[in-house]
């Protein structure tokens, strides 16, 4: 039955473009819009970047940042009472529309509003919303958030900077202790930032609390750097330089008690530290958690860039031709799209950026959800986290791998910096590192899922995290796996009524693609727990059975996140009305599904879920998917909506700027 | 007996440094010191590359170059009566040693000494050697080499310039018919070039003879465009900014009957076309192949660049702390290297690297061999072009990933670009498509092995390939493959006698490895093969069969050139004394074999060649050897002998610099 499928030929596609960005727009479509019609406004600042100096850059860059303010689609996420849009959602929405256009301007928002106001929101209480969010909103007050440091970037626990409370003075004294404790790779920092939210081990009364995180001011009105402060400059980086990354060092900054942020934990006048929450470890990943805002954003922009690029190179590959057709028109090249290798490196990147697309919009709605109040429970917060965290990851990885093909894919015309990809492929380079490193994320989602996000989960690093798993029977770790759970249910529903699902599906048939995608998932996090198990079994030590097993936890994190990808895909392509958009869509989704277990094979045929004669079909599926969508290939990139100011190129792009 | 290998532990490897560089340097061990002598001296280049406006770079780089070129380094494959050293190889080893420095540097060295004195070199004769070479040697004569348009770079063939001879003046009069044909991304050609050599269709009494090379002038002494050449920039790229890519258009530009590179194809005075090649195809694929040379060299700077990136990746995985240790060291952080994520991201590219260095030195002998008359016959000029072109597109792609994951591995430093991965990620994104796209070269590989590098073979385009091969039979193609002769060979030295090979042997053999990829590439011949005459069958024209091959094509292409990279390697392995550099090499060898293996499982899986068990048990072996290889990889890097004055960032390479 299921290799039949690619004989039974189906209709030809056809798409309208406005239909499919319907869909992609989903229920922002409003702001998205806005922001769409504002970006032809600031196309020149893709020329800027690769003409202008360094410091000359900067400032023009600031500039649009404020103008962009002025319009109120930076701080969507912003309650109304301090000018903000009062809806999480649209400033994700918006967010990602923006990241069509100059990085820089981007990520200079995502450091003002996100991280810097976003700090101050979530963190802070009443008394630093009322002192600072209208000005933070309105770009009065430029700030950064200064957590990152020179010798600590992922184990942000180990921190070096101290604030230490003064009782005589009821002030914070905050000393940078090492050179390398010093705030690195600081946004903001080398030159526009008047504040900083800075965290810092909290120390009361010779005790030690953890990270907290004070709001120290760094400059004063004229720019000069405050006594104590020392700032340095990063410099040239790769890309985004229009955004001034900066280090900070203190040398016993004195700043009033009140600036502590306190909505986790406080400091009394007199000296004593309270907290709601008794654990360090979870006070401060309570904490880290309300920022999970900048991640979701992070992930965004990576899908938004993607789009840009494929926009590109799509058009290009269907307007470039090369060499004879052998079609019998003598002389007349082929459009470069007609090559089936070409297909092949377009095409389903194509259906995984579409599926990104879809699983950043489950993720902006649960953010959304959680962050609004509207789900208030402490199992959808880490749920959301971690979906954040592995969401990102692959986003952003996505970023990297698309713009580099596309590149490829334009010769050399996409080495030219007018046709974007010099800026895209630099400024989105840093995408994978930034906001928690895609691999230390992808290891967070990992100890969730060994752990089904117990509530001590905060509190347990790698080695906790060994011991606990190795403390457990395999198949508890499997059953509290909810990916065990969602795999019964689709063997119910699949043809063979359940063992051979894997064999009797039809290869486009999504049921079979989840329960391939569960059945990994399910299977990895397993191969996992006995590995950790075994370790420690044989006397290693903790460390060393995490070194050993750490890639074995990337790729059930891995996994898990693809089948959250998976599951937001075929849920949207479901809800969809009959007809063309629905067609492409469910072609979209099939290429997106059989090229990563394509790309997988080896390991399923490995686990006894894929037979080689099946494991050749889908390799001749995808082949066939590609073709098939060939003919829709404009209309699915022209869906993303990118405007064409933007494109810049015309020559590149058919004169469509 | 294979899976036995695992458990038995052999002992630690320990290497030194010295005698590793010694092994790596070769036969031409003398002028890459000279070169990594010289270096550190332009070190400041790196800074000025991103510190100086365009303008400014593009003159100091020129600067650089001029300096270089008067230390002779740069012409060492020029002869000596001109100036040059007279030693091809020694040339492709100082430029390889040169890319550890800038790489505007080098592919401006390369755009001078490489394309422009090369082609004169090789495509002209006495008369233009006379005329020209000491100049361009010294460099007081600086050119360009124009052969690429905007509307054509791969199918160079069909170029647009037309270079049409006036028996009347016994001149050609060199035109740009539409605005496309401009030659377009030519280095040197913005600022810097005087002279150019120039592709163009070759037209005599009104008939056209294919495209020839002529040498036309750019600009008088005072560099201003010469009447008729119109000039234009292709102003700022992703990186390589230090040289001055431009446009070049001809009205109507007159040069002398002589300005033609004659050494191939002449037109006497009264305007009668003569070359001893008949076939316009294949006289000119003999221009081309002189120029085989650019190839081989930007392949070696994609593996010293590569190198330039692992060595600091290491360095810093060697000394950077994340996290705790487990170990009982309450507070130690453990070093990134003992993670065995971060072994498995570096230490398999480390093996690469050393196996496209042995790939590129018998690559690099062989040009020698060819060039300066020590192999004479016709079908060793068309291996090592094949060789060069394989090569090059396994080298490059290297770089691409290798300095991509280094990048990713230094985290937030890697972004900055004091620590030098940003202009190595930007500078060499080119190389992966210029001097070749890589896809086309490989399907030019795909070509000569299916037709075995048949004398028509420069005649026959995709199509004629189609039907080439599918007028043989699949036996035929087969046997006259060379992997299927190797095949046969390995097999009588294999335990079980012949058939039982790919389950007998030991994992760490390297006759397992080489049967396994002598294997894979008669198998992807013989697959094409069949898809090419079953396509061809089936009544589908030959451009559609080309298209639906092409990723086989490819495949078997890769496959095929992945076998000469692993011969390479294991024959240099043999060659040495037993001792310490020969045990660990032997390792570097093994990880590089079994990674190959092990990244295309699912095709040795599916085509018989590899069990369920056997394909787990080198995914752990390959862990293994990570681990083995841990305690030298800082011996391996330095084993490159990248001078520390070139890696800057000393804070992340561990104070060296």
């Amino acid at each position: 039955m299921a290799e039949d499928s690619t004989t039974t030929e189906p209709p030809a596609l056809a798409v309208d473009v406005a239909a499919l960005t319907e869909v992609l727009d989903g229920h922002y479509a409003e702001i998205r819009r806005t922001v769409r019609t504002l970006l032809p406004a600031y196309a020149s600042v893709l020329e800027d970047a690769e003409e202008m100096s360094r410091a000359d850059f900067r400032e023009r860059v600031k500039e649009v940042v404020l103008e962009i303010a002025g319009t109120g689609s930076a701080a969507m996420g912003f309650p109304e009472e301090y000018g903000g849009g009062g809806d999480i959602g649209a400033s994700i929405a918006a967010f990602e529309t923006l990241a069509y256009g100059d990085l820089s301007v981007l990520v200079k928002v995502g450091v003002q509003f996100g991280l810097f106001g976003g700090a101050l929101l979530q963190l802070g209480t009443q008394r630093h919303h009322d002192a600072y969010l209208a000005d933070v909103v309105s770009g009065r007050l430029l700030g950064c958030f200064a957590m990152t440091e020179t010798g600590h970037g992922s184990n942000v626990q180990a921190l070096g900077t101290v604030a230490t409370y003064d009782p005589a003075t009821a002030e914070f004294v905050v000393t940078t202790p090492t050179e390398d404790a010093g705030k690195d790779y600081i946004g903001n920092a080398a030159a526009h930032a008047r504040v900083a939210v800075v965290f810092a081990q909290l120390e009361v009364g010779g005790e030690r609390h953890g990270v907290h995180a004070l709001v120290v001011p760094l400059r004063d009105e004229a720019g000069a750097p405050l006594p104590g402060v020392r700032i340095g400059d990063d410099g040239a980086k790769m890309g985004l330089n229009g955004v001034d990354n900066g280090r900070i060092w203190f040398d016993g900054v004195r700043v009033p008690r009140e600036a502590l942020l306190n909505r986790f934990a406080d400091v009394t006048e007199d000296g004593t530290y309270v907290s709601d929450i008794e654990s360090p470890g979870r006070r401060f990943f309570t904490m880290l958690g309300t920022l999970v805002q900048g991640r979701v954003s992070v992930g965004a922009a990576g899908v938004s860039a993607a789009k840009v690029a494929l926009t590109i190179a799509v058009r290009y590959a269907l307007q470039r031709r090369q060499f004879e057709t052998g079609t019998g028109d003598e002389g007349e090249e082929q459009l470069l799209l007609d090559y089936g290798l070409h297909q092949r490196r377009l095409l389903p990147r194509v259906a995984r950026t579409y599926a990104l697309h879809f699983a950043q919009q489950v993720l902006a709605s649960r953010l959304h959800d959680v962050f609004s109040g509207i789900t208030t429970d402490e199992e959808s917060r880490r749920l959301l986290e971690s979906r954040a965290a592995g969401t990102k990851a692959l986003a952003t990885w996505l970023a990297t791998d698309v713009i580099q093909e596309c590149r490829e894919a334009c010769g050399g015309a996409g080495y030219l910096a007018v046709n974007r990809f010099a800026a895209l492929k630099a400024d989105t380079d840093v995408f994978t590192t930034f906001e928690g490193d895609n691999h230390v994320l992808l290891q967070l989602v990992g100890k969730g899922l060994l752990t089904d996000y117990a509530s001590d989960f905060s509190d347990l690093d790698q080695l906790g995290m060994v011991r606990f798993v190795a403390g457990l029977a395999v198949d508890t770790v499997l059953e509290r796996s909810r990916a065990h759970q969602l795999l019964e249910q689709i063997r119910d529903v699949l043809p063979g009524g359940g063992d051979s699902w894997d064999t009797d599906s039809g290869l486009r048939d999504p049921s079979y693609h989840l329960a391939m995608f569960r059945f990994r998932e399910e299977h990895r996090i397993g191969g996992v727990a006995r590995r950790l198990k075994s370790g420690v079994d044989a006397g290693m030590n903790a460390g060393e059975v995490f070194s050993r097993v750490q890639d074995h936890v990337i790729a059930a994190a891995r996994a898990h996140v693809e089948r959250l990808v998976l599951e937001a895909f075929v849920d949207q392509v479901e809800a969809l009305d009959d007809g063309e958009v629905k067609a492409t869509l469910n072609a979209v989704c099939d290429l997106y599904a059989l090229s990563e277990i394509e790309a997988d094979a080896a390991w399923f045929i490995e686990h006894g879920r894929l037979g080689v004669q099946r494991s050749k079909a889908i390799t001749r599926e995808v082949g066939d998917l590609c073709r098939r969508l060939r003919p829709v290939a404009r209309e699915l990139v022209d869906g993303f909506a990118v405007p064409d100011a933007l494109l810049r190129a015309p020559a590149l792009v058919g004169g469509q700027a």
